[in-house]
């Protein structure tokens, strides 16, 4: 194997050998193959791609490359979920403690924010001493007591994909479909979850704008963790405005914790519901209705607050702001923004309200930013609403007065007011694998 | 300027400006953009090219990262040649004597071997002693002297085209127009020619099988020239079979000082002084009927061969060889492959002469290897010529018996016996820019 001449074969098109592609990338584990090369050859897959044989060895590395966990003590199924990233998208902080309520285990490994989206671990951060960084012995030990544990990536699990994620960000080429499903699979079968439910986001404030390039990675990602017999399905989710009204850390586990007591927006309890139910039936022999009831009538006992509040406790972060969210950090300058013109709401633009919240501090423009977990931004109105001139459609967290009319601005440009009522698009568009 | 911006620039066919691509390059040169990055943006390159501005950009980089030579003493223009790589090339050893004894001076920065082609510093290594890494104060002497001088790369001279070149070696980056005319331009530049006549090969053993690729490569050199100042023309010909009988590094030697003497294969002759004209018609007033009728009478008189000796003198080379060059290195094993069958032959395959030829120790397989200048292959029969069974068609120099009849069965297998004449492609296919 010659690193030179497996780059040259994927630059022109030409699928490689598995056991020389494999050679590739175990040369790249122990030094043999250097960064540059695999940097080259990662720019040749993003534009020729992978063949689903390559998409298979390169995966089986990644999760060869580390620990793989399994849970062999007879206790539930796992269930685990992967969102292609959104802005407000809070989900996995109501659904853990729900489906561990419901009597599931579920493994989670999170991701930080990432661009203008936000991420699992740094809202789990705002909440005083939570750790994300557990020993995968502890994490286990919450797992079974608790039935959901939440921590970000450790060496220990799929090193490899570390390394080729830390070279893909700074070597533009973190956008190839499959790239992106192998970091993604791997992971979760490393962590041992037996079923996946895929959120693969599209729309404005979405990776992919165009819901058809999110169904390429869905598929693309549903073949791959059959391959890897992970039991999966995937929606395509619309992801225009953000989800729920806050953004940023502190605001976003306030709004979670409202959800799993049965408060808290429409939108966000609906995704949740629907992804919960996903993972309940793959999971068990009951059927996505039954699911959905039983689900509904957690969220509306609040028995989820009390799993929520345990995993707190046992990764070491301050419980008393679960039945207190006043506790968690706030920001010392708020301010109104109100409606320019009465009509209705054509939505807050995701992106626009990611970037604001990224410069109010909610998220990192570069990797060695502090994340200040008390800022960001509440979204009064969503699409389609009824709205009067002069009424509070924001409200803004910020630092200082400076950056609070800084992003006062930024956000009256991102809202749009139409005089008749926006065409409404469907939270969830479409599941995969149909149903025929 | 973040490195990964301007990659995702060129990664998504977006034009840089020439100062973000200006401080990227810069960048790499002061260690602030890594090898990593740079590997993934020649890659990109590969896939969507450079604009003209673009390759302005680089190629004055390339240029400004070292030394630019001039020749202030009002001496004679210079002239210089360079060839895409050809099987049994060996014009610049006949070409740059020749040209100085016709009253210009020919400041030569040649290069080494690559794949199955060979490489005029290689070959002047056959000589005893002769240096090829002579200090840049030292080759300004010897051209003043001579008015011909050959060295190899210096890291004085294009020092960014020294690390580009390593790095796209081991990256499968080498193949992409844009990068090859760069390299080439701004190396001339920077050695101080004011004439470039460019010997643009296509065909069996050229780098470009097809003459419309090999075009384009020549437009592109042509308008980067042009940008530089730098006068220049350039030739199509054909690489089907090697160029002249001697294949091999000592070999092609003893044929090139043949060839100086008025005597050697036509087809060297012919390229050569074609190539000469060009450079003499650019460089002065002469139009190219005067130049190429003078060049004749100077490659009969023998005169250039002095000018080669003294050369060979001055850069620490064994001079005596020119008068003997049965003095050359030798290969112990000798042998001689017969035409199985009467006929046409339909000339020896270039590439796989080529290939012979570095099986045989006269190229590298690997950087580390150590070229044997003894060995090679003398063509003993062109393309088109009449052949007997028995007949022989070709010499083997090796090292062991082994070796020689590897070589054997490999070049018969790239002879083939035609019962027809084959039909001729011209030696130069085409001329640019092309009259008008």
């Amino acid at each position: 194997m010659l690193p030179a001449e497996v780059i040259a074969a994927k630059r022109d098109g030409r699928d490689l050998e598995p056991g020389e592609f494999s050679a590739f990338l175990s040369g790249y584990r122990d030094g043999d193959v250097a960064d540059y090369q695999v940097a080259a050859f990662l720019m040749a897959v993003y534009f020729r791609g992978l063949s689903p044989e390559e998409l298979r060895v390169l995966t089986r590395e990644i999760i060869d490359s580390g620990r793989r966990l399994g849970f062999e003590d007879g206790g539930p199924p796992t269930v685990d979920k992967h969102s292609t990233g959104g802005v407000g998208d809070k989900v996995s902080l109501v659904l853990a403690p729900l489906l561990a309520e419901y009597g599931l285990r579920v493994p989670m490994i999170s991701g930080r924010g990432l661009a203008h989206t936000g991420g699992t671990l740094d809202k789990l951060e705002s909440i005083p001493g939570f750790r994300t960084d557990l020993p995968l012995e502890r994490f286990e030990e919450v797992l079974v007591e608790v039935g959901c544990s939440m921590i970000g990536q450790t060496p220990e699990i799929a090193p490899l994909d570390g390394r080729l994620y830390a070279l893909r960000d700074v070597t533009a080429t973190v956008p190839a479909i499959p790239l992106v499903a192998s970091s993604i699979v791997s992971k979760k079968v490393a962590e041992g979850t037996g079923v996946l439910v895929l959120d693969v986001k599209y729309g404005r404030g979405a990776f992919f704008h165009d819901p058809d390039e999110a169904e390429r990675l869905a598929t693309t990602l549903l073949d791959l963790a059959g391959e890897m017999d992970l039991s999966a399905s995937a929606l395509l989710t619309k992801m225009d405005e953000p989800l729920g009204t806050a953004v940023g850390n502190a605001l976003e586990v306030r709004e979670a914790i409202a959800c799993l007591r049965g408060e808290g927006p429409s939108d966000l309890r609906e995704l949740t519901l629907v992804i919960a139910s996903e993972a309940v039936s793959a999971a068990t022999d009951c059927n996505l209705d039954t699911a959905l009831a039983r689900l509904q009538e957690i969220l509306d006992s609040g028995a989820g607050v009390d799993r929520f509040r345990r995993m707190v406790e046992l990764q070491g972060g301050d419980a008393s702001v679960v039945d207190d969210p006043e506790a968690l950090p706030r920001a010392p300058f708020l301010t109104e923004l109100t409606a320019p013109d009465s009509g209705f709401a054509g939505g807050f633009d995701a992106l626009e309200v990611g970037r604001t919240s990224v410069m109010l501090g909610a998220g990192r423009r570069s990797v060695s930013d502090r994340i200040d977990p008390a800022v960001g931004v509440e979204i009064l109105v969503k699409g389609g609403s009824e709205i009067e001139a002069g009424q509070a459609v924001a409200r803004i967290h910020a630092r200082t007065a400076e950056e609070a009319a800084e992003a006062g601005k930024r956000l009256s440009a991102a809202l749009t007011v139409l005089d008749h009522p926006p065409r409404a698009r469907p939270l969830v568009l479409k599941r995969l694998p149909g149903d025929d």
